[in-house]
């Protein structure tokens, strides 16, 4: 099954188009875990966080970041994570990797078989052909930053070049590219600016699905973000929250805590939708 | 010891500017190898390179997708690697990453604290705060991707971006970051390109460190790219080679074949930028 009829299958199933960023921060891990599970917490954080969360989200999103800072242990944590997300769900690997294609082979690999992910983060600084290793994954998702939701995004991103900024270039190429790749590829953009969003939707058209990160810690504008990124079915736009759903609480009761925040973001997210639709 | 200082120490000391890419890939290990070391032979085929290597280098560069791609055991090998790389010898960990900085921060402690790198590869893509916590480190080298020396670099880098390319727009921040930055900061330039790679140290003076890949397997101007990219006292460029001398040989007599192959190159190296200062 594509990417695409994974992702929509469970979308519609869930009424759901909320993601969940799984990126287990040891500072924040409710102490009983820390206590009660020592070096396997993260996992077992992970675990009662998706079970709390599985029917209210159409995908879950782990960030590699988390997991390499605790050294090579923590891939082996990434790789139990993965494969503790029930099958229907799909996994999308906040990797950000980008890197000559001889190299970039080695990180599709890794992200799509080794980690098992259905979709990854890719970087599009370096062109093509650091790309085009993940977009010959044929049930795959690829999504490029494009304009990402934090402050230093305009240093490069909102350069005008040949008329219109950088990251509509990323949009453009993203556009094409999508036409030729056995993968489905897509776009992060940024929910902390809701205008941009809008315009990309429109370069890219109705098909092309947007990660939208920054809801939560990052303080995007969830409606306006939503109406921006979704197409006129009300769909195609992947709504991504981390801390503010993981660190509710650091009682007991954190997945509760999280499922609570998790469903409130659902909700939002489906009326807002449903406006558009 | 700043990594600027450390860098030159060893660089003078082995006459060399010199960087080996420590990548190695499964298919291209010698099977004798691979027969008797089984899990480890990566490891064992990266110590007998080294071994033979050590003092004909400035810096080794292991690129993590090549780790990555094993697996959690790789990144295992990776942490070990650069343990078996002698003290006096920096280590830049070819990672290219680029998060915001709630993630950043855990891809430097990462590099610099797991697998203890004196110097990172960062993608400039999404801006100063994905960088700021690599450049916190005081010690360390941080280098941004500027000109690549793969073929999809013209995708973005290339563009016109109020009157000079993109790479010079990361050329001018990296000066500037530079000039605040606990870390040493400089830039990768591809060795395919040697008139962008001239115009770039003419934009960034004298001191900036230039990392330099792609003389090797993608053919670049060995002679052209070192006159270009040191300064005038013939230092401040690492040129950097893989496949090229890693893979001379499959055979019992693999590392001494590395070991005249790099000595070829660094001897090379010495005369052009002899010339040069």
């Amino acid at each position: 099954m594509g990417f695409l009829e994974k992702l929509t299958r469970i979308a519609r199933r869930n009424d759901s188009w909320l993601c969940i960023g799984l990126d287990p921060d040891p500072e924040h891990i409710p102490p009983h875990i820390v206590e009660g599970y020592g070096d396997g917490a993260i996992l077992e954080f992970n675990r009662r966080l998706i079970e709390a969360t599985r029917n209210l989200v159409c995908a879950y999103k782990p960030n590699s970041a988390f997991y390499e800072g605790l050294g090579p242990h923590g891939l082996k944590l990434l790789q139990e994570t993965c494969r503790a997300i029930p099958e229907e769900i799909p996994v999308i690997l906040d990797a950000k990797r980008g890197d000559i294609a001889n190299s970039a082979q080695h990180y599709a690999r890794a992200a799509f078989e080794i980690y098992g992910a259905d979709g990854v983060v890719v970087n599009p600084y370096m062109g093509s052909d650091a790309i085009r290793p993940f977009l010959s994954y044929g049930d795959r998702g690829v999504f490029l930053l494009c304009r990402t939701s934090n402050p230093g995004a305009q240093d490069l991103q909102d350069l005008e070049c040949g008329g219109r900024p950088l990251y509509h270039v990323v949009a453009e190429l993203a556009s094409r590219w999508r036409s030729d790749a056995a993968a489905e590829v897509g776009l992060v953009m940024g929910a902390t600016v809701p205008a941009e969003l809008a315009t990309v939707r429109g370069i890219v058209g109705e098909e092309m699905l947007l990660l939208v990160p920054g809801v939560g810690a990052q303080q995007g504008d969830l409606g306006g973000a939503v109406r921006a990124a979704v197409n006129s079915r009300g769909e195609g736009a992947i709504i991504s929250a981390s801390r503010s759903v993981l660190y509710v609480s650091q009682r007991e009761d954190f997945a509760q805590a999280a499922q609570r925040e998790a469903m409130r973001l659902r909700d939002d997210i489906e009326r807002m939708r449903r406006d558009v639709a």
